[in-house]
């Protein structure tokens, strides 16, 4: 084999590795958005109001990225789609429920998400701070259901997501040091903790959930966990990024707004070219927990190859 | 015997049950108060604002009437306190969740609670919105713990727990239609739908997950979850009518306050002595759930008494 038939194979490789990557993508955006369709409240049910504000921010066009890696973990490890898809739909929940008190008037007052207005918005302050309640509840309520798992395994994954998701350790520890950080001088080291908890931490929880699904050994967790928390980073970075760099168009919101905020992001502390090369040292140390593993890895191998290049 | 000494003696029983009641209601009080303590988050670690937030509306005073319901049905059908306690917790963490979430300016828009300022007065809208979320995933997390069930158990009672407390036949739906009945007339149906859904729901929970603990039966279940309805729509209305007749400093709160915002009560109803009446109907239909049950009762029949007689 010559050179060029060499990085022609490589190319093939990485082509066929983007088309099976997008196939799961779509497929599992489909099953988790039908199994969501029927875990939420009909709209025609009473309370209407609340049931539609519910749909209203579950369908409004999130990535699904939570499910998507829970999923990816799981099939990783041998776990059925019928296995995962319900705690994969409580994660979505339970994100979707904090964007829509995070965009509360009294929180960070977003008028605009995904292009679209916000809950409180579309329904009044109220209703989404009852559609938010209300998304929680099922979220746990979804997992506490999961008739295809036995008992021990519901309450150990309902204890994990709710970690990952309170205080102290979790997701609105993470929002009230953000809304703490917004009006004063954070330190490097005060900006990634408050991502850890934010986001990284219900994102390595999505994974972690997957491994306990598929009965993952302690080591695999280990790695799995590593992975999780370098994407979770990975995902804040771009995030960042691209509040600064892209079009509103793109983003369906007003891009800039962290930085006029001043909110602590990673372009602000350390400018936008040492957060680019910071980018690319975070996704090699996902790609280098994902080495650990014994098992064909290139499916959550292309998760981390996508956030590094995400333009939305 | 004569007819004196019998009823010297029933007043002698009915003394030694109050005092027996008495002891009852500090010393699981005490029970629950202590590892409450122990579960919510200390107030030295950060978030500080939010720990303190929770443990303000958490240690307010309030009468812990779910958990100490709990632990009556659990003991009643021979459950360990040890057993039951995390579980009662729970309950009283979704009860405050409840109540911090509902006082906020765009919902019933309270300044005072239990003759206090009201969670957000004291730590601000934001904060107060993120305790509230904070305690009802601690909740779930407290019940996904508890060492002394097992997973099933555990599984089960999350289920229970979060049917009564979400949407569409719990309390967030009990809420979003209470806010939507402010500003309309409600017939007599819809006023007793509300107050099923708004606290009904949850008081029901509370007594089964006692019964779920225990290991209760199936008929057991079924008597002693029409007992907890009928305590329920008896807790509310003693609700409605102190609202009217007691005076501020009694309640802790402005009384009238729910007539004057013209939310759904009894007495705006019925009047004052047509709600009265129909208190003792609803005492009697808790007492006659009891009398299906082969257990000694006296414990559940003084908390029906209890609240028929309540001041506060």
């Amino acid at each position: 084999m010559n050179a060029f038939s060499e990085t022609a194979s490589a190319e093939a490789g990485s082509d066929q590795r983007e088309i099976e990557f997008s196939r799961f993508v779509s497929q599992s955006r489909q099953l988790v958005d039908e199994r969501l369709g029927s875990l939420l409240p009909a709209e025609s049910l009473p309370p209407t109001n609340v049931h539609a504000a519910i749909r209203w921010s579950v369908f409004a066009g999130g990535k699904r990225f939570r499910p998507l890696l829970l999923l990816a973990v799981g099939e990783t490890f041998g776990a059925t789609s019928d296995q995962l898809v319900d705690t994969a739909c409580a994660l979505e929940m339970i994100h979707t429920y904090s964007l829509i008190h995070d965009d509360l008037p009294s929180m960070d007052n977003d008028d605009l998400r995904r292009g679209r207005a916000t809950c409180h918005i579309r329904f009044g302050e109220a209703t989404a701070i009852l559609a938010g309640d209300a998304l929680q509840t099922l979220a746990f309520k979804t997992v506490a259901e999961t008739e295809s798992l036995d008992g021990n395994k519901r309450a150990e994954l309902i204890r994990e997501i709710a970690s990952a998701s309170g205080t102290p350790f979790g997701m609105v520890a993470g929002q009230a040091h953000d809304l703490d950080a917004e009006s004063r001088d954070v330190s490097p080291g005060e900006l990634e903790q408050i991502h850890r908890l934010k986001t990284g931490a219900l994102i390595i929880a999505a994974a972690k959930c997957g491994a306990i699904i598929a009965n993952a050994s302690a080591a695999e967790m280990s790695a799995v966990t590593d992975y999780a928390a370098q994407l979770g980073l990975l995902f804040q970075i771009t995030d960042d990024l691209l509040d600064v760099t892209a079009t509103a168009e793109a983003l369906g919101k007003t891009p800039g707004k962290d930085l006029r905020s001043q909110k602590a992001t990673y372009p602000a502390q350390y400018g936008i070219d040492a957060t680019k090369k910071h980018l690319v040292d975070v996704h090699e140390g996902a790609c280098a927990a994902l080495k650990r593993l014994d098992r064909s890895t290139s499916l959550l191998q292309a998760i981390a190859d996508f956030i590094l290049k995400r333009q939305t």
